[in-house]
C-alpha cells in the first residue's frame, strides 16, 4: 500500500512534467481509468493538477473517501471560487482527457471553469501509460498466468456438439472464478465488447463495425461482434481470444483449437503465426520501430502466399498488435505507419492471425514485456493448435 | 422483419418533426443504442437526416452492408462534398448526441461538416425513446418472462458457505444460457457495471462513485461497486438486481432472498417496500406526474419511521426509479423534482429499497408499463423475501 503511494506519486509528476511541456495551467482527469492509474480510486469528480504541488480531488461521489485531498462538492460551477479561497489561481489554459469526455460535459466543465482554453490531454496520458513501472509490469505477468489457468481448461469444458456460444459461457464462468473482473476495458468508441472474442468456422469471416483485430456477426444486433452460435463441427478451428483481466493492468493472449481434425492448410497457417511471432522476438528490442514489426510478418506471410488470409478476409486489419495496460488497447500500436519506437517497459500483443475460408481463424497472440535486450513472453502457455 | 422496417420508418419520422421543432437543418445520429433504434443495425459512422426525405448512412465500418442508403466513407471530411455532389445543402444548424459523443469526435464532426452550429439531440432522443411502440414493449415482456425464470434458478443455484460473489457468477452463467447479450447498455459517465448487482449484508452499505440506487464495494478497485465477496450468512439478506438484458428492449427487476433466518425488521421493512408499489399501482397511470411515485413512497416510508434506511443508509438517493428500454436508464425519472409526467407506452422500473445495518438490503424492484388506464406489472416473479 506505501509502495502504492510511492507510484501514485511519481505517476503525478510525470503528468505535470507533460502540463508544463504543454504550457498548460493546469490539468482535470475525469476519466475512471486516469483516476485509478493517478489515485488508486475512481471517483465521480474532477482530479484538479498544476504544475506543482499536491493534486486536488473535487469529489462529487461518494462521500466519506479517506484521502485527505479530497474536496467535496455537489458541482464543478462551485470550482473556481474554492481555488481562489485557497489562494490559487483559475487555470486559463487548461488540459481535459477530450478523447474520453463528452462534448457536454466538456463544454459544462469549460463554462464552470470560467470559459478557459482547452487542450486534449488523453493522447498524452496514454503515451505515459504506456511505459510501465516494475509494479505494473508484475501485475500483466500475474494477469498471464492466471490467463494460462483458465484456458488450460479449455479442452475439459469442451463438449462435443456445444457451439461457439455455449463454450464461451463456460470459459466466461471459469474466468470469473479465477478472477476477472467482468468489465473489459478498452479505449475509444467503436470498442464494444463483452468478455473477449470467441470465433469459429465462417464467423470469423463476419465484418464488425468494431475496431479490434478480427470481427465476427455476434448473437444480438445490439453487440455485432464475436460468437454467434455456430455449432462446434469437425474441421473447423476456433480462436479463443478471451479477456486478460485478472488484475488492473491486463495481458491479451488468443490461442487456437482444431475440431477433431483440421485440414493441413490451417496447420500450416498456424505455424506461420508461430514462426512470426518467433521471429519477431528475435529481432525486437527497445528501439525497434513498432512499423518493424508489421512489416516484418507481412514479409513472411507474402512468402508463404497467405496475404489473403491475413487478419481477417473480406475486411483485413493493417495491423499485428498493440500496447496493453489498463486498458486493453493502449499506445503503442503495430501498423506499417506507426511511427512509435518500443521503449523499455512498454508490454505489447502480437497477434498474427489468418482466417481460412470453410475452416475458420488461426494463429497464435502472444503479450510480451520490452526489455533493453529483448522481448520477454509472459504468455507461456502450449501455442500448437490445441484439439478439441 | 418487415414489420421491423416500418417501426423504422416510424421512429425516424418522429425525429424528422424533432429536427423541425428544433429549428435545425439536419441530425447526425452516431450513438451503436440509437443507430439499432433507427436502422436495426450498428456501425462505424454517421446517420444523416434531413428534416424530409430518406436518411444518408455514411459507414466508415464494417464494408458490405446490405442497405442501399449506406454510402462507404473512409472519414467524415467527406461527407460535404458527398453532400453537394448529390445536390444537398451542407446543414449549417446540426444536431448531435453531444451527451455521448467525446468532445474530441464532436468538434472533429463539427470542423468535417465546415464549422455548423453544434445543438446536442441526445435529450430528445431518449425521449422520443421513451414512448415506447407496441412491438418495444413486447420486447420488454418477453425479457421480464425469461429474467423471471433466471431468478427462479436461484434457490437451486445456491449452496451453503458461498460469497455473494460466487452465486453472482452462477446467476450469470444462467443469464447466458438464457440469452443475455451480456454487455449493459446505460446513458451517462458514471454507470460503469458488469451484469448487475448483488448486495448481502453491510456491503449495501459502502458508497460507490456511480449512478445507481445503491452502492457496494465491488471486488475490485476498477470497479467499486457491488458485490465484494460478502461470505452469505444466517441472518444477513441479498437483493438480487441482476440484468434483465434478454431483448434488445431491458426490463428491470429485483428480489430479496434471507439467509436461513433474518431479523423482523427485515420483514418488516420489506413488506413495506411491497406495499408502497402496490399502493404506486392503485394510484398511477398515464397522465400521473413522475414526482408524484416519489413523494406517495416518501409519505409511507415516513408513517412507519424507516426514513433512515430509505434507498440506502450513508448515501440516500432521493429516487425511486427509472424508465427503461434500449439503455437501462431511460426517462422518465421518478424524484420529488422530476417534472416528467408517465405517457402511455411508457416503461418504467419502480425500486423501493431499504438496507438496514447489520443485516442488508431488502425491497423489491418491478418493471410496469403506463396505459391509460392503470400500469401493467410485467415482471411476475415471487415478491415475498424468498429463503436460501
Amino acid at each position: 500500500m506505501h509502495d502504492q503511494k510511492k507510484e501514485q506519486t511519481l505517476r503525478l509528476k510525470r503528468v505535470q512534467q507533460s502540463i508544463l511541456a504543454l504550457q498548460a495551467d493546469a490539468c482535470i482527469i475525469t476519466s475512471p481509468v486516469n483516476q485509478y492509474w493517478l489515485c488508486g480510486f475512481i471517483f465521480d469528480g474532477y482530479l484538479l493538477l498544476y504544475p506543482e504541488g499536491e493534486a486536488m480531488l473535487f469529489v462529487r461521489r461518494p462521500t466519506g473517501i479517506a484521502d485527505e485531498r479530497v474536496i467535496q462538492i455537489r458541482k464543478p460551477e462551485q470550482i473556481p471560487s474554492l481555488l481562489r479561497s485557497a489562494g490559487f489561481s483559475v487555470p486559463r489554459r487548461l488540459l481535459l482527457e477530450a478523447d474520453q469526455l463528452t462534448f457536454s460535459s466538456a463544454t459544462r466543465l469549460q463554462a464552470a471553469m470560467e470559459m478557459p482554453e482547452l487542450v486534449n490531454i488523453s493522447g498524452e496520458l496514454r503515451r505515459l501509460r504506456a511505459v510501465k513501472s516494475a509494479y505494473e509490469l508484475n501485475q500483466i505477468r500475474e494477469s498471464a498466468q492466471v490467463h494460462r489457468q483458465v484456458y488450460e481448461l479449455i479442452p475439459s469444458l469442451y463438449r462435443r456438439g456445444m457451439s461457439d456460444l455455449e463454450l464461451q459461457i463456460e470459459i466466461e464462468r471459469e474466468m470469473r472464478l479465477h478472477g476477472s473482473v467482468g468489465i473489459f476495458r478498452s479505449f475509444g468508441e467503436n470498442m464494444d465488447i463483452f468478455m473477449g472474442s470467441m470465433l469459429a468456422g465462417d464467423n470469423a469471416q463476419a465484418a464488425s463495425p468494431f475496431d479490434f483485430a478480427l470481427g465476427g456477426a455476434g448473437v444480438s444486433p445490439l453487440l455485432p461482434l464475436g460468437a454467434n452460435g455456430t455449432k462446434l463441427l469437425r474441421g473447423m478451428t476456433l480462436m479463443v481470444d478471451m479477456a486478460g483481466n485478472y488484475r488492473p493492468w491486463m495481458d491479451d493472449m488468443s490461442r487456437t483449437f482444431a475440431i477433431e481434425e483440421v485440414p493441413d492448410i490451417a496447420r500450416r497457417a498456424h505455424q506461420l503465426s508461430i514462426d512470426i511471432v518467433r521471429a519477431i522476438e528475435q529481432s525486437t528490442r527497445a528501439g525497434t520501430p513498432c512499423a518493424d514489426l508489421y512489416l516484418l510478418a507481412e514479409r513472411m506471410v507474402q512468402e508463404k502466399g497467405f496475404q489473403s488470409y491475413f487478419m481477417g478476409t473480406t475486411q483485413q486489419a493493417k495491423f499485428i498488435g498493440h500496447g496493453v495496460g489498463l486498458e486493453i488497447n493502449e499506445p503503442p500500436v503495430l501498423t506499417p505507419r506507426s511511427e512509435e519506437i518500443l521503449e523499455t517497459g512498454m508490454a505489447i500483443a502480437v497477434e498474427p492471425k489468418f482466417v481460412l475460408p470453410g475452416i475458420g481463424p488461426v494463429g497464435i497472440e502472444n503479450t510480451y514485456i520490452v526489455h533493453e535486450n529483448g522481448l520477454e513472453n509472459i504468455t507461456l502457455c502450449e501455442e500448437e493448435m490445441m484439439m478439441l
